[in-house]
């Protein structure tokens, strides 16, 4: 049986232009039969941080084979590096600019450069759209079947770019984290993970707020602050029926600490 | 022949977020194959009266077998139940909190509540992410083939819960009724039928505005006020070239009259 | 083997509402394996001239057989024609309305008039949505294999509407031209071809700025103006890492002057 293959986007290019519908063209003319979803194009511009959140929050919800072509690129037309890497079953393609930091920390990976201009759409790409002229086709060719050593270069694993990621910091009190990400909900994810609070009392502690743990967004009034385990499987900072980052002004990197009861 | 089949999305989760690209990643899990179509994803958060009025509008012209999830799920975590309907060929998936009201009319209805874990994501569905977790598995496997049954325990129709909906009057003069929806064109939509006035001479009173009901947005010089029945099939107010919401500042409930010339 | 065809859309409808998935499913309705690919639906409303540079960027990037809509109709419902158009290997279906206009310049076009309601969703079609009632169902017939001969009147392609659209003009000095765009990054696309520019030292003039000409964002410093070829093949104006169209507040029609060194 032939399996219809998935492949998803993320950039920076929001969608009142047609760059997202261009990259789509370039892939149809690869492989029409490919089924293209969208993860977000709203990420904030040349912003790999939240890029980064955001693909390493999706990824493991697809299935294997799936490609994922990640294009927030500041650096396009210099000289950092265009990549693909296959880690376990499934591949990202995109800039070595560190946007696959943290996702890929296994050592069961493989990359290469895309170094063969017989993956590209062109061979001579332009300066300024990779995701059109390499990234998408070389994305199309590989959710195709195309073995990634045939799109470049082999390169070690160890030289990919890596972004500075906050850690959290386990204390005599609780964790010590910060804000990594506010969804348009206004939800504050941490970088906490929620399994140092499962099954466990717990509360926040953030600017001059106490915010009690709990479980659902209803275990607390309409307007009322609450810290719970989010969806992505981080601490998380809400308010029920309301907007916690509006309410509490915080952002990315801020302080927030976790106290676990005795 | 194997047909493919459409499953449709509507949320009130945005495009910025992965919410909606995840909830197609765990889609693809179940079957790549499915053609998913994006109702909106942009109604106004937890807003379930705004949701009911874009699904309605939308599902009619859907081909049969069609699959809908409508995530708009303000009760996420609490005791609401999760639903499957089947009305005539089609499906719906979501919440039971009024989302479905005055879609499903027909006693022609079956209904379950999404009861088995074998048709979630995981036995231990997160309590903020039900779409990911039961609604986009449940709708897969729906569109795949599984009868609505096999999904959780047969619930009674009549015991949904069902949205107040406000209604219109036939009165002496014509008929009273209320702005229902106000699209993105600022188009105000009432809940009054047009096939109330069809073929009659007919004009709206709001405000203190009296407009002329016609058939095109163009019966009026560019800026002016206009009455129609829009594609939606509902007297709707217009301004020809321009924004009839912003200009008249109605709102949701708000009263609209419709006399009939005798 | 049995090709998947890819059908785009551009419209000005925003994803707010669900006019764009009503269209997707009409379109499903006549062909559930088609592809559709959204080129962008945030065309500010009624801008004619904006989705036809929209569409002219994009068309060019997908495959053969690919039918594009494209919906922005501010007649609708008054006297212009409903039409499509073969032009090489692709189709084009709208209203004609000057939005094909610049695209098809060669005489080796077929255009007909959609005059055939058996390719209509129905034969008593709206007065306010072609889209969903004309456009996406001949649309996903033409893409089903179709001929356009059969969807309506044949007409002769130098009676369709054409949008007056601003010429460069070459100067002893270099190329005078306008702003013809500006993209949700504030680059500002002007209408001198790339092509005039290669290989060549040259320089911008735009109000009082002088702006150097270069060929990636990079070789200027963050912050800095710089004039470029970009991605669409025309000379462009950007701020590396910023917004020249927040820094200079050109728009449309603007005049923009190439200088060429000797």
């Amino acid at each position: 049986m032939h399996k219809t293959k998935i492949l998803t986007l993320l950039t920076d290019f929001g969608l009142s232009d047609v760059y997202v519908g261009v990259m789509k063209g370039v892939i149809a003319q690869v492989n029409p039969t490919l089924n293209m979803v969208d993860l977000t194009h709203d990420i904030p511009p040349q912003n790999i941080a939240a890029a980064r959140f955001c693909l390493m929050s999706a990824y493991p919800y697809f299935p294997p084979g799936t490609v994922h072509i990640a294009v927030v690129d500041p650096g396009v037309g210099s000289n950092r590096r265009a990549i693909a890497i296959q880690f376990g079953d499934s591949f990202l393609v995109g800039p070595d600019n560190g946007i696959f930091s943290g996702i890929i920390t296994s050592s069961d990976v493989t990359a290469v450069e895309l170094t063969n201009p017989s993956y590209w759409r062109t061979r001579e790409p332009s300066t300024t759209f990779h995701g059109r002229d390499i990234f998408a086709p070389a994305g199309a060719h590989l959710a195709s079947g195309v073995p990634l050593e045939q799109l470049g270069t082999a390169i070690n694993p160890e030289t990919l770019v890596q972004l500075p990621i906050p850690e959290y910091r386990v204390t005599e009190a609780g964790v010590v984290g910060c804000i990594q990400y506010s969804d348009r909900f206004g939800n504050l994810i941490t970088n906490i993970p929620g399994t140092l609070v499962e099954e466990k009392s717990w509360f926040v502690e953030v600017d001059k707020y106490t915010i009690l743990g709990t479980t659902t967004y209803h275990d607390s009034p309409p307007g009322n602050l609450v810290a719970l385990v989010g969806s992505h499987g981080w601490v998380e900072i809400a308010v029920n029926c309301g907007n916690a980052q509006q309410q509490l002004q915080l952002n990315w990197g801020d302080v927030v600490k976790v106290i676990l009861s005795k």
